[in-house]
């Protein structure tokens, strides 16, 4: 396994870790500290201007890890079926960004729907349309299997394998342009993720993200942790995705409503850190 | 599919449905009902004394369709190793009533524990000490595998695939006391439980529990919904359990903090009824 404690070449921050700074506090406070990979969000960039942040990236010498983000698949309206369009417009700002992929979360049941077999049909139909424009932009796309517990709200692929399986489906000769996002709070729990993650190989582990699960979770969209305050253990689930040939970034991204976003965003990303030396 | 409108032959009424209600209350309700089948909690049996509790059942002529619970292999103390004295007493009283099985709530992680592989093994552990005297008092044991968001606070078996992978290792011929509880609400999100209930067959599907899952969902533990207000397609998941062989009860255990256990006991079993009939 690569040491994580003596630099931070491996250290990315995603922007809704900090969610209490602007674009432009979070590039100036990782440049500061010597973090040089950042995954924005798309209201990120529309408030600060696309071509604005791209020149603040570059300027400080940040890489962009991520896009964040495409999917909803499911919950299209009639004027934009599997929300092709809406996904193309954020594909396209990912390539101008520079970014290494753009995220997907691929949407949960759509309203009033009990169809979950409908909605997953719906997603491999719509990943597999804009798989086509993600090969001509050559901006990957990255399937996020969320939590189960977001199956109906947020995303109907749930576990490592199902997500594995689409991408088979889809691009069976592993182009380089699909792959899948690993989150270990979505993924912690699954007793087939050795397994799975040995078969994803380095060819669709394309991110790596950490937080922490915390006892109790009473939030499960909000309350995530800061790695090394819960229970998943983070460094035997890196272990598995290096063991496969993952060498990119450790993504944090952490949604805490009542705890890191309440606090001052330097301090956030200290602690970050220290934590990313420590505990991932 | 068996028709479930012209009579209440194959419902059950899990108490933890009516928890504003006594146990005598839960009885004399379901009795005037026609209402046939009830699974009692242990907390229940406690207090009406279980001599006392067997009486109701008998006189009402009701059956114990099940008993809650036995399990917690892994937040066991030094005194009682894998709570395998707390399980063979619960084991007990379940045979007394004269329950068709006792479900099994397998236990998270211990306390300040990572080791969610650890924590399985001990699980496996413990049904393995215990089956000898399921034999032995010939009562079946369910395992039942609860939602994984579930799986840090209160089971670490999180998909039937896991719970039929226990089965398999530790009663390979099938002796017909070790099976599986499946709960639509803990399982409905997987996308390999067709074939995970094919797999399961009449030998090891021992319980179908119904209720739905809300959207959204804020709190996991005490916010089911009532079979039809939710996202569930239960026809569809009971047409599976049937399929695979399953001809018993359809349980139905609904924990409902904010709604349902603010009602009148004896409108939450008219509606049970009725969706019972409808939605299920």
């Amino acid at each position: 396994m690569r040491n994580l404690s003596t630099d931070l070449n491996h250290l990315a921050i995603n922007t809704a870790t900090i969610k209490q700074w602007s674009l432009e506090q979070i590039v100036e406070g990782c440049y500061a500290r010597g973090i040089r990979a950042i995954t924005p969000w798309r209201h990120d960039i529309e408030k600060a201007g696309l071509a604005i942040a791209r020149s603040w990236f570059k300027d400080a010498g940040i890489a962009v890890s991520g896009y964040c983000r495409g999917g909803f698949f499911t919950t299209s309206d009639e004027k934009d079926p599997l929300a092709i369009n809406e996904n193309r417009r954020a594909l396209e700002e990912a390539t101008e960004l520079g970014a290494a992929g753009m995220a997907l979360v691929v949407g949960g049941l759509p309203n009033g729907s009990k169809d979950i077999e409908g909605a997953r049909a719906q997603v491999v139909e719509g990943i597999a349309a804009l798989l086509e424009y993600a090969k001509v932009l050559k901006t990957p796309l990255l399937i996020e299997p969320l939590h189960p517990v977001l199956a109906a709200d947020r995303a109907c692929v749930n576990t490592l394998r199902h997500a594995l399986d689409i991408c088979d489906e889809l691009d069976p000769d592993v182009s380089g342009y699909l792959g899948v996002a690993f989150d270990v709070h979505h993924l912690w729990w699954d007793p087939e993720l050795q397994a799975q993650t040995q078969r994803a190989g380095k060819g669709r582990l394309m991110a790596f993200h950490v937080c922490d699960w915390l006892v109790p979770t009473k939030d499960v969209l909000t309350e995530r942790g800061m790695m090394g305050d819960g229970v998943i253990d983070i460094p035997k689930l890196r272990g598995w995705v290096e063991a496969a040939g993952f060498d990119g970034l450790c993504e944090v991204e952490i949604f805490s409503a009542k705890d890191w976003w309440t606090r001052d965003g330097g301090e956030v990303l200290d602690v970050c850190i220290a934590r990313h030396r420590t505990a991932v």
